[in-house]
């Protein structure tokens, strides 16, 4: 189904075309980067374990109501998705406090969040995806209204879903980031994907972080974490 | 009414006790900062251009029914005010894309908005005042969801009033920082000061700037700038 055509190429994924225009494979890199691709690396085997948990992450919150770009898990590191123009927005979620707030704000990593916190941040690598608010969103014409409150609504669902899902896997779901877009009639879905890549998960018991960040911080085992959290996953 | 006693002393006024516990004294200073303070100076006659300003544009705003913490013009550079509990939040309003948002998003400085953006930062010199959202209010408890709807609906009608005022003196208010507090009692009222230093204010047939980027930017004729204001002002 996938054509010779590549669409894009981002820091963890390729996107190329298929025969059908309103649907394109996704295909997993092992490539990882960070701080905003100023450290570069590779993680084995990173794109099977992110696509595969993708794919079950994106089939539990489509059972949940939320309308996700998953169709199929092509192969072992490649998505079927629906086309989607993407916001310009990167929905960060956050049920501690970890990474980029606890530096802005100088609080501890691992602060309990009595209500968590949804974070718009402008998707420009060529910024740093600074945080914005809505206004900005309104102001730079980067969605409707009524589109930032369709995601907040599907966000909050997702993270109530996600949180209850990660802890019966005995982790806990510190913060992640989403993306959101939507099809040729308007129809918002959720897109990107949702892995050890784009989520921080800590073990419940141990506290080990089981996610980029061991590959942010030289943390080491940084394949085995990813293995692990795939391990929990597929036992779910 | 001043008593010996220094309450606080911050970049560009000291904060003297009074006999009275529910005031305050507020004498502005000349010194004038830049970037988190790592540019220091003084723009002579600014204590006075601000402090006369600033009593102005609070009597304007009390007469729209903006609660503010003046009370009297007591000297040339010295504010008496209802002594508050400010708030740990810096309010920004543009009307006009400048300073912080232009390098934050790379719009082009001078960009119009179609709807203006306000910004909450949070008021920390140690974390260069970040922005934040509602949500890290709220998680960091700073405010309640009703001061914060409080604050936010009293800042829309003083950016009404002032780009009035302004024009009505030729000048566009492009910009500018607020700060509000509470008292005992609550009751929340605009604090701090209105001013060269805390808006940007730009000629409307010229574009030329009349305000504290004359200083940051090394642009010459600061205190020119300044009297220039001070002098409009005195003239609606």
């Amino acid at each position: 189904m996938k054509t010779a055509e590549k669409l894009y190429e981002g820091k963890a994924k390729i996107v190329y075309a298929t025969e059908d225009p309103n649907s394109v494979l996704q295909y997993f890199k092992d490539d990882a980067t960070a701080f905003n691709a100023q450290k570069k690396g590779s993680i084995k085997g990173k794109g099977e374990v992110n696509a595969e948990i993708s794919a079950a992450l994106f089939q539990l919150l489509e059972e949940v109501g939320v309308p996700t770009h998953f169709l199929s898990l092509e192969g072992p590191r490649e998505l079927l998705t629906r086309k989607l123009e993407i916001f310009l927005i990167e929905v960060t979620v956050r049920n501690r406090v970890a990474g980029g707030m606890a530096k802005a704000f100088d609080i501890p990593e691992g602060t309990v969040l009595q209500t968590p916190v949804l974070e718009w941040h402008y998707k420009s690598d060529a910024c740093g995806d600074p945080l914005m608010n809505d206004d900005h969103i309104q102001a730079m014409k980067l969605a409707t209204p009524e589109e930032v409150e369709e995601v907040k609504r599907l966000t909050w669902i997702v993270n109530k879903t996600l949180i209850e899902f990660f802890a019966a896997a005995g982790l806990e779901l510190v913060d992640y980031k989403l993306e959101f877009g939507k099809d040729k009639s308007g129809k918002i879905y959720l897109g990107d994907e949702i892995s050890p890549d784009t989520c921080r998960l800590w073990d419940m018991k141990t506290g080990e972080k089981l996610d980029k960040d061991r590959f942010r911080r030289d943390l080491g085992k940084v394949e085995e974490a990813y293995q692990e959290v795939l391990k929990r996953v597929r036992e779910r």
